[in-house]
């Protein structure tokens, strides 16, 4: 007998007939034997139609009140898939964050979970019960209902398989597991049985969205055992797991790209220390995010500085560096937004040499010109002309080979 | 300064612009120096979506599932009311049943209020914030989530005027008041200043309906002063308190009437100790409520027995008594529904003689022929035919000059 923790996002709750739909997978994994705890969203549309009344009265409506709207999403679904459980004859209770003790912290809208009280949603397991939570919410050290931001129903699972220290925590979504790559662009990608945390920070952060990202990085602090499936289709889904040693690890899982990146460039900016906080400092204190900074080596005294932000930053950071540029003697300002970013992930770099020549050789051959290069533990990305984004993920799926499983 | 509990119902907050027009309100009695409580119920049509979701699932869904699902009702008005409030300046908290500790049963969509903890409402007002709480819900010694039942947010505020000794507990509706008798069938029908509470127990039994029964009688068990006003109109409405020995009565405050009821006689019953249990037993026992019964002194060892029911009821009332009548030898059964009910009601005729023969002598003039008779302490009540209902009532109202304010 396992302790699974289920999560159906607001579209597998989207109507009547989709609850019944997850009613009938949950009764299946229950009478299996398991003990049940679902977590659910708000059916689809139903935060955006409570989001809209409260535009209706304030375009910042107070947050505090605001959580005290939205959450009422949740509380809808899991009445009503409980109902739905009991008319089956599956028991089933429901809780809302509140009443299970979903402590956060006071920063409503996107509160975070400091602790849970378990004790209750076990003594329903330990009576044969269904437990269905409502995700996303919470409350706070003065029972103020508080939410931890859209999307944050994957992070309600977590804790709760965390806190309960459940055998899995399953997450149903409308895709049935993480691929080596998009399927759109490779048609041969290839579901994934298993993917370690950090190949999964760095596929999610890259692009491929399955999962919210705090959720996994929760899930991996907790070593609590994640899978993505889906609630439409049967399929055993993507194991998410801490790197096992016994594991036979493939050199490469995936690839990740990212369209909605730009690059900016500095150049001939006079050397000097602190040149790199000179430059991002005001990018910073613009709110604007950096993904990708490289500097090279300075030639003559002077440097050039690239550095990505999403594209919808674009226009905003060139005119914050141009006026750094200024303020520096810097010589030119220079930006590009047709790029895009490909990634190769994957945990078996670490011990396997030749991946960054593999990658560089396979772009090569095809005559993709690198703009930028950066790398980390497990994985290396490049940029590239946007126009090269379907050939330089296909090229490099397949110097990967990736459509073999288990690929050593 | 003043503490004041305002109750607002579906219709008065039934879209933003209503919403916002009940901030307006609100605001404008906290701004001339009052401490204020709001109730409010769900946006009207809102919880009759919600409960054609769970009918969807269920004809009959588990109540305490029931109860999590239709009192998201109420929490989406408390926060938008809250959300209102706060952009106006107001400064304004909302809360859930639950939050406030309304304490009930555990009879779930008919749960009783059994405690309230006001020290968080008091908190609030003493730092000068509006508290808007939740209507027709609770929370029961385990947590769960209970509801009151339709239209139990009248009782909520009532309960919470009780708890914090209110002043003044104000319930907003459509009407702007209660009248002497229903406007449409007098024309010169008069709105009460004020009526006791004992009399709005009459007057909404016998069929005005302006108020919940059960608020009415909690507000007269705690004596917390009622008023009935429009939210749509200005106006004082009507004050429901107790009878005030330096208060000058009318002798009576208005003409009720109710066309939802049918009569029964079952003639011919051999006279003997237990008929009226054996006659009336059979009835409850399925389920037939019955408003009106009289038992006239028996002749020739036999007596007539005739009860009045709902009109819905009629049929089944029927044939379970004439059942009842074979078992007991009775002669013969007789039904009529095209009958009404009109009572003369008013605390002024306990002091006052000659109410009834002027009631009497007024339908007799009018050639309305009274089928059956009952008193109370402070009513009247004559049934006739359904056809006199518009003339019998006009002809009451005229004969006690009800048209005319302070009628002694």
């Amino acid at each position: 007998m396992a302790l699974i923790v289920q999560k159906y996002g607001g579209t597998s709750v989207g109507d009547i007939k989709r609850i019944e739909n997850v009613a009938e997978m949950v009764q299946a994994a229950h009478d299996a034997g398991n003990q049940i705890v679902v977590v659910v969203s708000a059916m689809s549309g139903e935060t955006n139609r409570l989001i809209d009344l409260a535009k209706q009265i304030s375009e910042q409506p107070e947050p505090r009140e605001y959580d005290v709207l939205v959450s009422t999403g949740e509380q809808v679904t899991i009445a009503l898939l409980s109902m739905a459980l009991n008319r089956r004859g599956c028991p089933a209770r429901s809780y809302t964050g509140s009443q299970v003790h979903i402590l956060t912290d006071s920063a409503h809208t996107k509160a975070r979970i400091l602790d849970i009280d378990e004790s209750r949603i076990r003594e329903d397991l330990k009576k044969g019960r269904v437990v269905v939570v409502a995700g996303f919410q919470g409350r706070d050290e003065h029972g103020n209902i508080t939410t931890l931001g859209r999307g944050g129903s994957d992070t309600t699972a977590v804790a709760l398989a965390a806190a309960l220290k459940a055998d899995e925590c399953q997450i149903y979504t409308d895709v049935d597991g993480v691929y080596t790559t998009d399927p759109r662009v490779v048609s041969n990608a290839r579901r994934l049985d298993r993917i370690t945390f950090e190949e999964m920070l760095e596929m999610a952060s890259l692009g491929s969205k399955v999962l919210q990202i705090r959720s996994v990085e929760f899930a991996g602090k907790y070593n609590v055992p994640l899978r993505v499936l889906s609630s439409f289709e049967p399929g055993g889904g993507t194991l998410i797991t801490y790197e096992d040693e016994n594991m036979e690890q493939p050199v490469i899982s995936g690839i990740a790209f990212n369209r909605d990146e730009a690059k900016l460039t500095i150049l001939g900016v006079p050397d000097q220390p602190g040149v790199a906080f000179n430059i991002l400092g005001p990018i910073g204190q613009a709110n604007i995010e950096v993904d990708m900074i490289i500097q090279n080596v300075a030639q003559d005294a002077t440097t050039d500085f690239t550095f990505t932000v999403h594209r919808n930053d674009y226009e905003k950071a060139r005119t914050v560096l141009e006026k750094t540029a200024k303020e520096l003697g810097a010589r030119e300002v220079k930006g590009d937004k047709s790029i895009v970013k490909i990634s190769v992930v994957g945990v078996g770099m670490r011990s396997h040499a030749g991946v960054a020549s593999t990658m560089f050789e396979a772009l090569a051959r095809e005559n993709i010109n690198i703009q930028m290069i950066s790398t980390s533990e497990i994985k290396i990305s490049v940029v590239v002309d946007e126009k090269y984004l379907e050939l330089g993920v296909r090229t490099l799926h397949d110097a990967f080979k990736l459509e073999q499983a288990s690929a050593a």
